[in-house]
């Protein structure tokens, strides 16, 4: 029998979807890189055990398992990769909420929730649970904790990974872990929790978390900043986080060129200040507390910093707090008005972003005459997206042929800055040879060790994080 | 050669101490459970490419090597194991703070440096290191990192864990992997560093650490509290963490045993409150802002959830916030003028801390008539320090004899709470019979394959944390 009609016995018929109409929606892929290549079947358990049984049967036959969430990664991890032959596990039907307690602040739930079930949930009981990004109506939180995915409050509450209290998964060899513990202080063993997170599926599958869950939010206040050098917007970080007693939830930087792009594209964006300058920040601070002050200390804190350089403007209303968000949302919508763009995810530390966009921006420019950078993004976090929109006079086609050799000297800048080349998508079948390529030998032997320890037989997401041993240095 | 001759001739000889007298300081420990134990060596590496070397030649010749900090742990981590040939590797002159970055809200610095000293270099720098407890002028980070020590400010900051960007780390070859980063968003492999933070030094030896750092406190508001139930105690934290816009740093649970210990047993403690509680709270509101109205919103958010209930008193300066806390500081110190106590380091879930008390009260009375629990510790995390002093008609001898049985009581109730049996102190050498115990098949399967990736010949603190495959399923 082959493992096609033993899944269906095991898990039943309608569990099973096998090449045809019905599995195209399962291969999509949402950058289109990596679309549509082909899958022995698409398998939908209903629950743990169901995955369980999956993972055996794929070890008794040989075969790959592929799992998917929400398919909203932007490194392919979702995807079958080249010539592999896999089945694809999807975790739609592992959607089930099984607990939440307010007491302790937590929330059980299965892979398949959609972020944004949780959240209302959360809701619900009169807390938060604060992972957030604009997916969140469509992603999965087992697809959430794979990627260890990031978002626009991690300066207060941190990554995915910090979120997690403790997780159930699957292992290569159909066993379960069963690490699902609601415990802030747990020293009785190996940190297994944080291996599977952020290991893109490669060393276990997820199959339900216990998150925390926080205070909700009764009080918000927000202000645009100008100002004249990516240093200043450094350094006022650092006093506003001092200053508002690190109330801070999101602090995103802007350079005047992806804003320029944001008002000129889109309906509804103006100008935010009376004058214009090369830098802008979009400051949010939250409390739990009513009465809390906030705009009045945020207020003082940038009258305090500011000291007549650049301007501000404090929101006198949630509506205009949403006019200032929608400037900083409208960014990555507003760069395809202005043709083809190359996104890069990089990181650096946070005193070292103005040295790194100065760098990277001369660097593309000379690789590139007329490229237009485009960096905005998560200061605190140290992440920029440094994305560069085409030259006006380039064709999209000319200027998407650069994408490789571009992305490859800006990820070289960010290492030279102690950085990283994948902040916060991953790395899936995107970058691979960027792991060969940018990782020290030893900190590759490290991941292939671990692999092998928790997948000897690569049936777990293959092609995918770990390269090949004997693999090219450099292809990506 | 032997290894000895191999290392004074690679490292010098002052590096290298023989057994003697000079030795013997360094085979102490802290419980006396296990000192004294014979090694064949201590070894004093100055710098990375040391340590590098000692595991080089430790592996070369068949020796294990016991990594040590600054002998503050409780679990005998430092100290060789029975039976065991063993260097002690003692990381006290690696004790550089390589640098300061205050802008980026970061510390790097070399394992052996002491804890105190980190405090110092980051206010120095006008920023705040939050981790903290009583053995703060002893323990060395690379300790704190290897136990993923806790302390007084886990609500607020997390576990030692939740504070490390990167570290460096000797592996067992003598490979040094450098994951010295300073970054906060990262996701360009697996995460290697929380493998070796809380794994007490048997899968590599942390030599170096990137730490996190925070605006310093410039307010502080510090309250105690009485209540009739445990229950009451849970639910006020709850509603305190809201009402307080989430600066709570500290909220400890103390009964009315430990806490009339302390003001029987130690001088300049007196009764906190009008009348007499069953349980108390001890809370701390903190906030780098200036102007935060700390105490007002702590009198606000306790006048609104007690009404009536228990009975508080907020703190009118420092010196009465400092009279609070001494009554929490001597409560271990009273219980030893109370005759022999039993520790139990436990956690359970927030919210199941009153069942958790009742029905381990309950056990340990049964098992021993007499016997006075004596609970508190730090309910935000659920980290109860479930001491028990012995009956006052019973020796302490008599008491001790019962440490064993008592112990494994407490932690089976822990477990039944989905807790832990080790919440802060770690595994060491007291403890893997309880791993093997306690912890699935799976759990076990998944730690010894870690092992063995990392350290297949087991050099790295032999006999810790990890249970042998084969060793009895209970003897702790």
């Amino acid at each position: 029998m082959g493992i096609i009609s033993a899944i269906q016995q095991r898990l039943g018929g309608d569990a099973v979807i096998t090449p045809g109409p019905a599995m195209d929606p399962y291969l999509s892929e949402r950058r289109g890189l990596f679309a549509g290549r082909p899958a022995r079947a698409v398998v939908r358990p209903a629950d743990t055990g169901a995955v369980a049984a999956v993972m055996e049967l794929a070890a008794a036959h040989g075969v790959g398992v592929v799992p998917r969430g929400g398919n909203t990664g932007l490194c392919g991890g979702a995807a079958a990769a080249d010539h592999s032959d896999v089945v694809i596990l999807s975790l739609e039907r592992l959607n089930r909420i099984r607990r939440v307690d307010a007491d302790n602040f937590t929330l059980t739930a299965e892979a398949g929730c959609l972020l944004s079930d949780l959240q209302a949930a959360a809701a619900e009981s009169g807390r938060l649970f604060p992972l957030s990004y604009a997916a969140e109506n469509d992603c999965q939180i087992g697809g959430n904790l794979a990627t260890n995915a990031g978002g626009m409050n991690v300066l207060r509450y941190g990554n995915a990974r910090d979120l997690a209290l403790g997780l159930e998964v699957v292992l290569a060899d159909g066993r379960i872990w069963d690490g699902l513990r609601s415990l802030r202080k747990d020293n009785s063993g190996y940190d297994l929790k944080d291996l599977f997170i952020g290991a893109e599926g490669t060393l276990g599958i997820i199959t339900a978390v216990t998150l925390k869950l926080f205070p909700p939010v009764r009080e918000r206040a927000t202000a645009i900043v100008g100002l004249d050098s990516a240093e200043a917007a450094v350094s006022l970080f650092g006093r506003l986080r001092a200053d508002s007693g690190d109330t801070i939830t999101s602090c995103e930087l802007m350079g005047r060129e992806p804003l320029s792009l944001a008002i000129t594209h889109t309906p509804d964006c103006h100008e935010p200040l009376a004058a214009s300058y090369p830098w802008y920040l979009l400051v949010d601070l939250t409390s739990s507390a009513t009465g809390a002050g906030l705009a009045q200390r945020l207020e003082q804190a940038l009258s305090g910093a500011m000291r007549g350089m650049g301007d501000y403007r404090i929101a006198a209303d949630p509506a205009m707090a949403a006019d200032f968000w929608r400037l900083r949302n409208s960014i990555p919508g507003a760069q395809k008005g202005a043709g083809a763009s190359i996104k890069n995810d990089v990181s650096v530390p946070v005193a070292d972003i103005p040295a790194f966009i100065d760098a990277a921006s001369s660097a593309v420019i000379d690789a590139c005459p007329g490229v237009r950078p485009c960096p905005f993004g998560h200061i605190g976090d140290g992440n920029i997206h440094f994305n560069l929109t085409r030259p006006t006079a380039m064709t999209d086609a000319a200027f998407l042929a650069q994408w490789a050799p571009l992305t490859r000297r800006v990820h070289d800048i960010a290492m030279a800055y102690a950085g990283s080349f994948a902040a916060e998508h991953g790395v899936g079948q995107l970058k691979p040879q960027e792991v060969a390529r940018l990782k020290s030998p030893v900190e590759q032997d490290l991941m292939r060790r671990l692999k092998t320890a928790l997948d000897p037989d690569d049936r777990l997401n293959p092609g995918k994080v770990v390269p090949p041993a004997d693999g090219p240095p450099s292809a990506g």
